[in-house]
């Protein structure tokens, strides 16, 4: 069994890197914070005596070797976080990884398969999009090339940025893995709601990241008559106002709006250039498309009458997808040899995993976060159910690595 | 009479310093385009024979010699833009006095009381708040510590502006003015829709400067169900709605919201912390304060349906004014005195005149700009118009300061 207070230990220790005011942390990709938690991590890899390798984009590996030399069972999660994130969603997914390689030293086992503990860059999709760009490029769904040279909102480029804090490294992209398994909180309400301490994944939502754009016509706020106004600002209100209409009217379906920006915005002047995001999901990607069809449609009618120009751009799009199932199945009887409550359930969020789950077999495992908050600098878990978790995940990687 | 392509040719020199790409220009407040342009009008005074001196807020004069040293007759406007403004808003009303002591000067004129010319400091608003600083500064409507705090959304100050580009002098603010009047485009459609080429502007309407936020709960986008949201997008975009349809119902009420910004916004985070502006105009103070009233309540009952906090804040506050009926009695004889097209009107946008009016007698002269556009690129207007409007301004003028 993994040593919980040790496990706990670590996650409070990394929280501390980045804290914000709230009780949250704050370590945006390949920012100065996020380099110190890269650091924070390798020094404990090293002291369980794991080698510390990266790959180009700078994803972090920690290797532990195994009784022979086939792919490695890969277990992980990323280290990034929101601008003000909590202290959990990710830091779970590695520090359980490295709990899990604690516990196998202490009882002295040598796993058959090598394991490695990853922890992928930029997963959050904060200051670098998409979401999940360390582990696309590590799996080939994102060209190298492409992901170096995605740029913040300041322009600097993961490329510098990687080199700035020092972060790559000559692991090869696209290495054969046996099998990658994550932990992470749900992130969500349901296992809190359902008294469950373990959710066995069996898949993940479609995510689709939408840019719109609407371009109305400058002009004095104190001189321009109010029907003579293109307003990109009442019109870009409007769209809102469609997006969570049409949202209502679909079980399930979820819609954001996290950004919303005026360019050259001047409190005297009507706004003429807005830009906002929009993140859509839903378990069914026909549903989530279907959706997309009927906004492009409304948001054309509300932009002709108040004439003004609206351009819908895809920025990103993740379709839904299952795990496989027989590292489901590792993940399934791990929990009940626990004894503990589990239920299968999908996931509302993106992670790593959907990237992994392309290239090799690939499960992941929830435990509850309190009130179904993240992306939130409250967010906040049990030291039990961490404890929980990564029993779950020792013995699924143990069933899978052989011994 | 005035030179009208030499006002022109000064016009289009200005016009280069911060041409935007769009035939625009681009000098905010106290930048480097913003002090070569204060640099070139300093050179032309010079060239004219003017002493050019600056005050504390670097609100920039240009000193023509009376035969009595009795209070000046100041003429101006600002040479400062929006963030993409137009070429006209208030450099019109610095180079049409320039062209009124340059016509003085080929007619060996000399006034009985000293002219100035005044190149108010940040009139736009756009960099530092409020609108009309540097007047405001001068005339003691803002003390003038207050007025060197004021930060722009970098946090620089304008004092630290000041001294960076060396805009600042040790002319006392608040000194006797004799009168003062300003020439500026209309920036509103009335006077090309009567077909007018000179308003005579008897007063200005009544502004307000509000700052809304909103403040939600952070969540993520992919788990939170839509019941279980507190958006602050949301709810901001249907107060947007809420604030378009309160103005509908007041004639001549208007409403803009130039800026709006999300606090560490990411796109897979629901906004938690939204703010945005708000400009309210109406000729009457009882009207916009009437309708301020209904929204803070419009306001609270949306918030309190969807669980966010909403607090309006005011910023800025102008009440509505009239001119002095001597001072405007000079400028509607001298546009009679020309057999042009004028009529009497008030102002939509806020002037320096505003604060000159509560200092000395003040009156404004207007003339039409196509399609009644301003801050914006394509602001334009008919050279002969900047002409006929450069003649009133002399010809009040010195009906003002005498011969
Ligand atoms: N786990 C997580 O919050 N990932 C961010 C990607 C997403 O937007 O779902
Ligand atoms: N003239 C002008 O555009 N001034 C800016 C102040 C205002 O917002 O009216």
């Amino acid at each position: 069994a993994t040593n919980g207070p040790r496990l706990w230990d670590s996650l409070m220790a990394m929280a501390e890197i980045g804290a914000t005011a709230n009780g949250g942390s704050s370590r945006l990709a390949l920012t100065e914070a996020d380099a110190a938690g890269r650091a924070l991590f390798g020094q404990w890899a090293e002291a369980a005596g794991l080698a510390v390798h990266h790959d180009a984009v700078g994803n972090q590996f920690a290797r532990r070797a195994g009784a022979e030399a086939v792919p490695p069972v890969v277990l992980g999660s990323h280290l990034d976080t929101q601008p003000r994130g909590g202290r959990f969603d990710g830091v779970l997914g590695v520090l359980a990884a490295l709990e899990a390689v604690r516990t196998l030293n202490e009882h002295d086992i040598t796993t058959r398969a090598p394991l490695e503990i990853a922890n992928w860059t930029n997963e959050e999709g904060a200051r670098f999009t998409p979401a999940m760009l360390g582990s696309s490029a590590f799996t080939g769904a994102m060209p190298l090339a492409e992901a170096l040279a995605r740029a913040d909102a300041e322009g600097v480029t993961l490329g510098d940025s990687l080199a700035t804090v020092g972060a790559a490294g000559d692991t090869p992209l696209a290495r054969d893995f046996d099998a990658f398994f994550e932990i992470h909180i749900e992130q969500g309400p349901v296992l809190e709601a359902n008294g469950v301490e373990i959710g066995v994944v069996t898949g993940g939502q479609a995510i689709r990241w939408l840019d719109v754009r609407v371009t109305g016509r400058a002009g004095h706020a104190g001189t321009t008559p109010m029907p003579a106004r293109r307003d990109a600002l009442f019109a870009a209100a409007e769209l809102a106002q469609t997006i969570e209409r049409r949202v209502a009217e679909t079980d399930g379906l979820l819609a954001t709006v996290g950004e919303c920006h005026v360019e050259h915005g001047s409190r005297n002047t009507i706004a003429a250039d807005l830009r906002f995001t929009l993140d859509l999901r839903h378990p069914d990607d026909a549903v989530v498309d279907a959706a997309i069809d009927d906004l492009r449609a409304r948001f054309a009618a509300v932009a002709e009458r108040r004439g003004v120009d609206c351009a819908v751009e895809p920025h990103w799009r993740s379709p839904a997808l299952p795990f496989d199932e027989t590292c489901v199945g590792h993940v399934r009887e791990a929990a009940r040899a626990l004894d503990c409550r589990w239920q299968d359930m999908i996931s509302g969020a993106g992670h790593d995993a959907f990237h992994l789950a392309r290239h090799c077999p690939t499960a992941m495992i929830f435990i509850p976060c309190a009130g179904g908050l993240s992306h939130h600098e409250a967010e906040s878990i049990e030291a039990e159910h961490a404890r929980i978790g990564a029993d779950v995940l020792v013995n699924a990687a143990l069933a899978r690595a052989g011994r």
